[in-house]
């Protein structure tokens, strides 16, 4: 049987096709008996609304958008998927920008969503070498909710879900120094970034409260070429005066740290022991399995999604200085 | 120093805004000596433009979207980063969208973008289960240019970006039994779509050319459920009827089964040979090193972003059949 339209429904049932929308919609304005036949005759035509048009008019102004640096990396990528487990559930659609870690590239995005179209933005912020003061400007043009989570702006009053970085950084360097590493290397990035600074802390306050001198060659800062950083970590961890263990800040620099252990037939944990901040799914399985920082990235996007969307229904800024810290979740495992 | 907006920049040149905006601009309209006048004074007060403003009338239009079903997948966040080098260059803004595998999903998405705002849209397709006809209708509806790569509707006529399926599975399939395995499994998703089909195709005729009866336990389905996929593969593997090789068809599939056979104490690949499709950072680094048929998802991003922008610019559908097969790359590594 052809399929109807709604216009074709209202001819057969002499009504108009505002009666007939009204009455699929289950309207108030609607008699009972007239929904009785609009239904009836739409099962028999088996019609199927329009759902582009329905969509439309439901979603407008229910949407929102999401700023991270990039999807290459679990964390984001989990992040994301707890931010949608909320708002799929809340109807609004949601939308991802990536920054590239680019300011630049983070104040086009904010001149685009100044259209007014969403309710709300969610960002995890890339390098502050330049300041932050573009989400300043914005929120005071627009007046839209803002929430930050991970990387953020310290020194700006948002709303923020974050984790214990100081704590669990130094937690994981106590735990490398305990099992006999004499000479850590901090490796972070070079970018001043909340998280990177405050777990450089943490190693630096661990590394001096069990009596090692702290120097500035135990940080190695790296950048995103992955070639470059296989090349420094390499002359470094291949050196006289290599380190015996290495804390990763972030994932990507433990994972070279690994390939550069398998080119130079290093074993770890007993020529270098590794700990790194990740969220790889493979960490377990990996030649030795890795010791880990999880951040509860899943959590961390939930606790956002929350936070915004309480922030646009109720109209209320309120939550401007809410801080949601989290837990990050320490394994020890063989590479320590 | 307060920084100076251009009304009272132009108020002290004794100048139009419209005049201080042209020469800013470098607008050939404006004198060559109004437009020293206007920036030197700019320069002495530190002018800076709103990028908001400057952005929005920019990037009108400049606009297009991805629809992918997941991001915790190496695969699709290495195609997004293809598909964002090209539209950054051309000054495109990209928005993504997760249709999260389900089909009601994407079509509340193909609603969402209906509204003119957007110049074309790229997608890697959910689960065919429900047909591809959604995307026909949108077609017809917008005639917005539409690029499919990966996961494509097969029988619709939109320009494609795939890779060899069929005949990289063909030659992993032939790879484990020429390595020893008489009885290979393969795993893949319960659901019906492009790639899976077509890997899966490859894997039974070359199971058949090498003289082995094809039945129907070689294929495992499994979903999306972690753990129900890590029970499903655990009872297979741990069984009298074990296989003696698993060719995973997505990467995930590959991960649970290392984890089954650690938990078990199953030795990879004196046991249970492993090869999967994967862009696994970490391939090389899991114990044993894993076997990959890895797909160009970088270069199959950028293929994509570079066909859409074509058909944007040109406003021309010629494009419509065109087709880009690349080829996925097979590294043989431990696990075999």
């Amino acid at each position: 049987m052809k399929s109807i339209n709604m216009i074709e429904l209202a001819r057969e049932l002499g009504l108009s096709v505002s009666t007939v929308s009204k009455a699929l919609g289950d309207s108030h304005e609607i008699s009972a008996s007239t929904k009785k036949r609009v239904l009836e005759l739409a099962k028999k035509y088996n019609y199927k609304p329009n759902p582009f048009a329905s969509n439309l008019r439901k979603k407008k102004g229910k949407q929102i958008a999401v700023v991270i640096p990039e999807i290459v990396n679990n964390f984001f990528a989990l992040a994301v998927d707890g931010i949608e487990s909320v708002t799929r559930d809340k109807d609004y659609d949601t939308f991802i920008y990536l920054s590239h870690e680019s300011a630049e590239r983070e104040r086009t995005v904010l001149g685009h969503l100044e259209n007014g179209l969403i309710s709300g933005i969610i960002i995890s912020v890339c390098s502050g070498r330049e300041g932050y003061s573009h989400f300043q400007d914005f929120y005071e043009r627009t007046k839209l909710p803002l929430v930050f989570f991970d990387r953020v702006p310290d020194l700006l009053q948002f709303p923020k879900v974050i984790t214990d970085n100081y704590h669990s950084s130094y937690e994981g360097t106590i735990k490398l120094i305990k099992a006999g590493s004499k000479k850590p290397l901090f490796i972070t990035t070079a970018e001043p970034m909340f998280t990177s600074i405050e777990r450089r802390r943490g190693f630096q306050d661990a590394v001096e409260s069990q009596g090692i001198i702290f120097t500035d060659d135990m940080v190695l800062e790296c950048g995103d070429d992955m070639d470059i950083n296989y090349a420094i970590i390499k002359k470094i961890i291949g050196s006289k005066k290599a380190p015996d263990s290495v804390f990763a800040s972030i994932e990507k620099f433990a994972i070279t740290t690994y390939q550069v252990c398998k080119d130079l037939n290093l074993n770890i944990p007993k020529k270098l022991k590794v700990i790194s901040y990740s969220n790889l799914r493979t960490a377990t399985l990996l030649s030795p399995s890795l010791s880990t920082i999880s951040q509860p990235a899943f959590e961390m996007g939930r606790e956002a999604a929350q936070m915004l969307l309480k922030m646009i229904e109720k109209k209320s800024y309120a939550a401007a200085n809410d801080i949601i810290v989290l837990n990050n979740d320490m394994a020890i495992r063989d590479s320590i």
